[in-house]
């Protein structure tokens, strides 16, 4: 049996499945007796000692995680600096996890959160403190490197790909007297994942998504206005997907409707789906609607992929896995072993392979003319979205999804002075 | 055995279930030996003579359309003008029946779609033409006289409640260093209804949603923005969900963002949820998020109300008896007869009950201080939302939605010069 408590933190963007994660890293735990804390809103309830003690929930309410959108502890959008910079941060966070007898670190996260997680072991090396350090992948985006693809992606994929095909079919319908092209805005700061995966919602020239657009790929918006106006001649109308990152050529967003930047340093966008919507309607003069799903496209558990949800509880159980095995600086990874049938498996990838790399798309992926993805894309996407895992609904009409009891545990330091 | 054809067309915005109508519409008519007809493109398929053979379908493609959202004939936003000024079109309209011995018409739609049933009928009595009308009710906002409820609204008001319970989830997770007002536009012109469905998503002063605007209410942005205020001091975030349709005192919208007039005369909206998020942003300084859902929210089949689907199959089942029994100038609509459990059952309505008539919410369906539902209104909401129908799944991860045939049925008249 392990001595040591094991700390579990979430990062970053929530998405439909991490909570699955935290729900297979608790139950793994307990099974081999090892005590569970998880950080009030990530990193900074561990700065700030602001612990949960897991060991109060029920077993049903731990299951139930496993079908909650939403960070059941509460994340955040906080970046610790180097080590140089934030030096103070690191050592208060280390001063934390000693006061708790903390030997095992979960952190669970994009690639900053990685970035973390690898300094902090660095500097519990340095001090000498026992402590293994392992991050736990999670992002709708899918950008993380190494990893085949990210647990949170598969889900808000499918959630992309059933909205598109059945917004296609409103707007199919209604084409002839109304509106004739309809855009859709989804997320992707710098890849276009989530917008790819709309292109799963139909197949061949003629059905929708009829245009995708790439922040891999320039905006042109004349090219792209042409491109509307041909299909909405040859099939009566246009369902167009954009993803938010998407740029003109000298690196412009094409929209920045949020304006701001966030404690990452990344511009805050939202605007891309009116904008495009305008410019159709102005120059085109196409009768145009268009939707902004934002959150709702990472927090609709309701249609996540049972795949996605197979690879966010397995990501979990590997992680303490790894962590009791002091596999320090790693990260379960998910790896592709084959295509038809979808074959997979978790394996281990040290954490500074993860750390501050964003995976693009391959070039292969997006299709010659730029607005639409090929049969490489469709063979690795359509496995993530396969399958089914609704939630439990109640006599209410709603899903059942559980609210912990989130009992703190009892502070032993001073309050931080962060 | 009925001698003569029934035409059956839809009207107006689609739903998640208006297929599931024609879809019973079909197959009770084929139980009992009558041969149907679909407009393409609701009354202009039927002005163009553009009429599909539902013959050609199969049974399991009828059975499919039940749980194919969209508008499987095309539907249309056309509204004919009074006896007088559009008479050539409703002659017409008898011209086309007669030719393909249409003795059922059946217009699924709203109350426009109702007062062109009503007038057809008119004009056929008049004329001694054998011609029973009925209008099969079916819109998302609810607004039909006489009805309880509308098919199609149902599954509109579980989309609602389930998308807003998840991103609160999202945003009460994050609102800590990251977004602490979200806010949330449900379509919805001149009634609340489907942002008050949005009420079933919690209940209590401290659950999302926290805010909801009515257009039954007169906007009053001071008042909000200190009511926004209060809520995210207390709770630490504040969700907040909007009607389009919300105007100042004075009636002017809140938001226009359309900017037109479509061919019903009603002002094209969008815009209220961003207008509403900036001002929370200007004002009050929070970050901010928003969401349109637009289309998605009335074509997700896959997350439709059981209930909403039983109403939709029950109306079209009704409407082709009352055709049959010549109850000319009818709509089947639903009544209610107990809340706990809930019962109902289809009733006649004459269509003059219906046809222009718009049913707002009570007033006491909405909290005293303008923000949130009362214990009435969510008696009367939580039936409709009440049971999952997920449509069949496709190993490629995607509902498996059905496309008809729509084979032509060869013209017979001179082609209309409307």
């Amino acid at each position: 049996m392990a001595s040591g408590t094991l700390l579990y933190a979430q990062s970053g963007g929530v998405t439909a499945v991490i909570n699955a994660t935290a729900s297979a890293v608790i139950s793994e735990a307990r099974a081999r007796k090892v005590k569970v804390l998880a950080a009030r809103n990530g990193i900074l309830g561990a700065l700030r000692e602001e612990l949960i003690d897991t060991s109060k929930e029920s077993i049903a309410s731990i299951r139930a995680l496993a079908h909650t959108p939403g960070g059941a502890f509460g994340s955040c959008r906080v970046k610790l600096k180097s080590l140089e910079q934030d030096r103070a941060k690191y050592e208060r966070l280390l001063e934390v996890f000693q006061a708790h007898n903390v030997r095992y670190f979960l952190y669970n996260g994009g690639n900053d959160s990685a970035d973390t997680a690898l300094k902090v072991s660095k500097l519990a090396a340095e001090f000498k403190v026992p402590l293994t350090c392992i991050g736990v992948p999670k992002t709708i985006d899918n950008d993380l490197a190494v990893t085949d693809c990210c647990p949170g992606f598969g889900s808000a994929a499918k959630y992309t790909a059933v909205s598109v095909r059945e917004a296609a079919l409103d707007v199919a319908a209604m084409a002839e007297t109304s509106t004739k092209v309809f855009v859709y805005e989804a997320m992707g700061r710098h890849a276009g994942w989530l917008a790819a995966a709309a292109g799963l919602a139909g197949e061949g020239p003629d059905a929708a998504p009829h245009l995708i657009l790439f922040p891999e790929r320039a905006y042109d918006e004349a090219d792209f206005l042409a491109s509307v106006k041909k299909v909405v001649e040859r099939v009566g109308y246009c369902v167009v997907v954009a993803s938010e990152g998407i740029r003109t050529a000298d690196g412009t967003f094409v929209a920045d409707a949020g304006g701001g930047k966030d404690a990452f340093g990344h511009t805050q966008l939202g605007g891309v789906a009116s904008y495009l919507a305008g410019k159709v309607k102005d120059e085109l003069g196409f009768k145009v609607h268009w939707t902004l799903p934002d959150y709702l496209q990472r927090s609709a558990r309701h249609i996540a992929s049972k795949t996605d949800l197979d690879h966010a509880m397995a990501a979990g159980k590997a992680a303490v896995q790894f962590a009791l095995r002091g596999m320090n600086s790693t990260m379960p990874v998910i790896r592709r072993t084959a295509n038809a049938p979808y074959k997979w498996r978790i394996e281990a990838a040290p954490l500074d392979k993860v750390a501050n790399h964003e995976k693009t798309m391959p070039a292969n992926f997006i299709r010659k003319d730029g607005y639409g993805i090929t049969a490489a894309a469709r063979a690795y996407l359509e496995p993530l979205i396969r399958g089914e895992a609704p939630p439990p609904y109640g006599r209410d009409g709603l899903p059942k999804y559980v609210t912990l009891k989130n009992v703190a545990v009892k502070k032993k330091l001073p309050a931080w002075e962060g």
